[in-house]
């Protein structure tokens, strides 16, 4: 998952020196060191392989409360804003961020900017609302987002100008890679213009995509809430003679949603990733693997990544969405319709039942230790913030939160190895390698 | 929800008078008295309004273990067959008609036959599963049906043939009203050779439209079902500015889910079904009332049954499913690109997320008291059948579960009355009724 | 379930003929004709036995809004108090109140007693808090009551006094018999002073114990609430060597949640209610009847209403709790002693797991259809209140909202029939008998 | 969580060289080096500061799949044995073992031991049950163990003849502290004996107090388990004026669960583990907490670990239960019956319920996340045993999964660091300890 001879640079942008010491009561706990590092990488053979110089091995920041912050606790004035798509957790991380600001930090203004990047851009049509803990009490049990949410980028300067307007000096912004390269774009004019505003981010992404940030928040709910869909995928597969169920999941890119509930969920036959290439037609096509499938087993569940066999609407002109993501041909549809023809053409029966829960599974709340991994994230952004960091997101990474820089955690997307673990265990739990292959079925009498 | 001067013969049919005493062990419970009757209005008015004759009043047989039976217990084989579309529960009433059989009348040859009719017409094809009290002991934990099931018409003379092959002499089919006819079908070839099967049916109709039979199994399970996909669409409309979330649920002709639904789910702000007319176009147009709604709560949830406003697609040419069940056109897609136009037409700012969650809704197991309710069902079908009685399904009717004739339960189908009071509360839960007024948002400031 | 030579009145309290046109647009929906009664019993031979005078049998006043009504909405000012323990639904039901208040009759002053009758008792101490359709919009979706409860009788003159200077034409009271008996000393007491205000009650009783009032509010619930901890009961009497799991239910002197939970959950092996006797000791007691289950199946689920077993506790005082009800003694803890001296003294190997759900299974809000009942029962409440119904409850009967006297719901509790086909059901599914009887193990061969 | 200069030796004990190709498809992707290893601490600072020896740094054996194997596959019988108290995972765990030696590495011979170690000392009485992929396909969906399990030691020379006399070469031991410690003891007795058994286990521990594995299988789910339990003490405590909710959580010496499900749910008030100290009386005992707490908020949620609080039963007796554990004083009746005794006293009004949900949460099957962990330990411990590696565990230790040493697992638990950060956010999450302070209430006005 990373190189060891890595061109990251891993250091984290600052306002400056800690000049004020923190308010922060932690009850005989310890702050963090300054220059705590975290190992980028826990395989002892890439540091012995790599000369093993301690002082060139790729680290990260390890995040955390400092005894000494930046910016004082009375000056301070903190606005947060989500955006994208909904995600389970936003709300626990707003709750996080303002409970931490509000109870540890003695931060008394703090402010929610109404629907995304727009509200920010435009405050007099989507006045700020202002947040304290006792407001903010029960939003982890609601899914969505209170604040509200839009897609799409805004005029940088104008963000900017309405953040001094305002007087934030901590700007926290939730959301993906577009919203994170949004927060960079402001964190260069802050910069440009000399302010003292720290802009810190929480990464959102259902996909598990961002770089250098471990699980996503939000993710592990994601995989629990594909249950009830992918069993009721296989009900329907199961109940029919030669029946099909095929699940459409979230994944533009990254197929690790897909490849999670498929080994969450061993009724899963086959998975189909961004990742992965994987032909229609022809003997080694998936056609022919569902037909093989039939005549074993007389049912078949698919799941398949929203960005999954994009290869197949090849020629056809390139749309983009309202951030600016390219956006994928409908590959749920298009399976659906080319199975029918198939079938139909051959005169087989076949019962096709098709299933696009995204929105369902994005829209609740986060649960158990998701929702605590909300919280934390939160609270170490938090901390980075109050300490002038900037330009950086919160991480997780082996065992220790983490400060990334926003330049490193978008660099490029996470994807699944598909010569790793992860990828070997979904085709040891599908088996859809045999269904593909053409000589399987030659040898291999009926079961 | 009945009318006293009823075109309706409640009457039974019976393979002949009850000969053979009852193996039922009651424990000391009473038999039913032959003769029950279970009126069908409990209404004092209509009795007195009728003059009060009570030998002419409309009633049911009420149904229950007989002191005396038809079939003898050692003669018996019996054969279930479910048709149709998923629907929760339809493995509890499985297990129920095979533990009554199994455990209570001590019948030993128990088949089911796999794929519905399609089963039934190729048994050689299809080979029907024996089962017992042992096989059927946790199925009700799963969703869909362990026997399988089809849709669509099979030769009936041939489904009598393999009947009598197969020494049958109860049929039990759980099913709708197609499946229902079919019986009946069944039922009338049977009588024409003189045949000693007894055909009685467990009415299964998610979309709680059989007459005479009070709520289906499965209605209460899919209304419970639909919290999690409306909490969904709440959630996705609200975290948006100008959100959209349509749901669009079962009901072909009758919107009981739709509007149960909305009741047990209060935050749906329009409720659309197909006993209820409504305008998309026009002042007082659909279109209009979701703008009127924008404009004073930013969000709307709407519930859309997927027979309503098939007005909207006259002209177009009529198809049919395997079932011979008119297809209907697709309200819900039709919505989306109709709402999609109109507000970009007039350049304001929507988004839209579309839920279509049928076969998750119909694919759960029965639980809490609709799991009960699909037992007791198929209990008194087996009172039913063993006692002679044939041509008929069972329901559950003013606290009573009584022996209806199919053709009186599939004679029409049961459909909301608008004037009741159900769609009156449906009214006032979502208060759609002002947004449809072109007058009413001229007088009401925006709050 | 009733006797058609009733002992009881149904006929309900009135403050006086009702003289102003009812506010409530009804948007074309038919109002309820005066003098409408629903039948009693829907059991034809009853009528005919009984001779066949329709204006002799026992009929109740059917429920719903009036053309005319008895208290002026803009004199109109409503409380509403709920009382002992919490029941799925308590906040559906004041959100039906509120609603149905507000925006259907305009009232605008409605008022929550915090605390139950204490609160009524002492405004001074917990103060009423104003309530509109606002305020409980969201309510349903959390269990408990968000006015606070508390057990016990108060002064009736004082609470009587407070309603007066408060104000107060209509009292709802939420709550069960106690609460109820309370409600209608209220009444004489308002009687007694020629005061024009309302008693209207919705029975609350988890136990469903209320005559004539149908399913109470929150049973439905209850029963899809018992199925996690009774799977757990059988997880764990089923993963060790003659494993036994005891669940206590709530069912003080009326079995009927446990009944339902057997149902709903057929891996329950015996079921234990007030109504229906038992021995501990002997050849045909309990103790025996498990052993004989280990030597067949190794594992057994018992579940026990909180009253069941009462007669092994005689000779020992009598105790009873804040609101007057006779404390029973613990049967579940008494229960897990005697098998675990019993098998010791036998050296059987023996694991017993006890599990006492109540809480958990009353402070769920009310989902589903049960929402539904919940939100209707209060609406019908405020149709009689506003009519100047008084001393009466809402209640569901033959398919039909109701009006009964709290005097006929409340005397006597309603109990499961041993006799009747309940009861039947749960004999069939446990197929406890057969254990209890001391000869059935010596003719059958271990299976 | 670990020590730089570790009194620990991790190396794992191997039954001899691995001397035959492995049989396993990987499709492509590579095997596990020889020799791989994962370093115990990621913080930089320990390897800077231990003067940066990599050869000498703590590090793991990293697991997965070996090119070359010790067990020929046509020489393997395997067994399974589930042991001690029920977790979520059990099943998942013995599906990921029986599906990964058929499955992968063709192994035909696996059998399921009944019960525990009592099934390895008596196979006479408890015959093992011969498992394949087919019949482990939905096992993970229920909870428990499908092979039973039994808590206390055997006869170790037994046990070992029985493997010999069965043939086995593979025992997987599922369990906790004191099963692992079993297993060391079988792997002696093997050892003693010159035989060539792999002794291999999971580490099951739903404390989740096992020492470098990471978070334990079972421990995410219990998290999420927790959550109904503690809404339902939350609505009850805050229905009722006074009202206290206790739930005791498992935890015997270590607190996880306790202190994950309080950051999991943020309605708890008070989290009460075995590593931190409190009183129960005096000015900054438990009780006056509760008091000031009562003041300012009229409720209280109190999650207690069943080992907190052991110090105020000093001077009674010890017991053990059949495991050898410890037993502990129960804490939660002890705690109701203080608090009852001390309101009571005041005269201070209270209302108290207590829960003791422990079955209901280790009863469950796992999900999810969890489901994956699950069945992917089962892959590593298997790829252990083939390789020949004995006396170990499988963890996931920095994001690998790695072979750690039985002795190394059981040195010591793993306990909650109150001077870490997780514990801080627990003090921040309740707010514990101002509650406790005894000089707070002083100063601050009633909110």
């Amino acid at each position: 998952m990373t190189s060891e001879s890595s061109p990251f640079d891993f250091t984290v942008d600052s306002l400056g020196p800690c000049r004020v010491p923190s308010p922060l009561n932690l009850g005989g706990h310890p702050f963090i060191r300054e220059g705590s590092r975290t190992l980028v990488n826990s395989d002892l053979a890439a540091y012995q392989e790599a000369g093993g110089d301690l002082d060139t091995v790729p680290s990260m920041e390890t995040a955390g409360p400092r005894e000494h912050i930046f910016h004082p606790q009375y000056l301070t004035r903190a606005a947060i804003v989500t955006c994208g798509g909904l995600c389970p957790g936003l709300n626990s991380v707003i709750k996080g961020i303002v409970e931490t600001l509000h109870q540890e930090y003695g931060v008394r203004d703090i402010y929610g900017i109404p629907y995304g990047y727009a509200g920010l851009a435009d405050p007099q049509e989507h006045p700020p609302i202002q947040l304290d803990a006792d407001g903010v009490d029960t939003i982890h049990m609601q899914g969505g987002s209170i604040l509200g949410t839009s897609r799409g980028n805004q005029d940088v300067e104008l963000m900017v100008q309405n953040l001094v307007n305002m007087r934030i000096n901590l700007l926290f912004t939730i959301g993906g890679d577009g919203t994170l390269k949004g927060a960079s774009q402001i964190y260069e004019e802050v910069k440009r213009r000399n302010l003292e505003i720290s802009v810190v981010g929480v990464p959102k992404t259902i996909d598990n995509d961002i770089q250098f940030v471990g699980n996503s928040f939000g993710f592990e709910t994601a995989v629990y809430q594909s249950t009830p869909v992918i069993t009721a995928a296989h009900v329907e597969a199961h109940s029919v003679y030669n029946g099909l169920g095929i699940v459409k999941l979230m994944g533009r890119d990254s197929g690790f949603i897909s490849a999670y509930a498929t080994l969450a969920n061993p009724v899963v036959n086959f998975c189909l990733v961004p990742e992965s290439p994987w032909h229609l037609e022809g003997p080694d096509g998936l056609l022919k693997a569902i037909e093989r499938r039939f005549r074993r087993k007389s049912h078949a569940v698919i799941i398949v990544a929203e960005g999954a066999g994009q290869h197949l609407f090849e020629g056809l002109p390139q749309r983009k969405d309202a951030s600016g993501n390219l956006l994928k041909y409908d590959i749920g549809t298009f399976l659906c319709e080319k199975f029918r023809e198939y079938f139909h053409a051959r005169d087989i029966p076949m019962t096709l039942k098709y299933f696009d829960p995204s929105y369902s599974i994005r829209s609740v709340p986060a649960s158990g230790t998701d929702q605590i991994h909300c919280h934390r994230l939160a609270e170490y952004a938090v901390h980075g913030a109050m300490a002038g960091k900037t330009n950086m997101v919160t991480g997780y990474w082996n065992e220790s939160f983490v400060n990334v820089p926003i330049p490193v955690a978008t660099y490029d997307r996470k994807k699944i190895d598909i010569n790793g673990p992860l990828w070997r265990s979904v085709m040891a739990c599908t088996g859809q390698e045999k269904y593909f292959d053409p000589n399987w079925g030659r040898n291999v009498s009926p079961a």
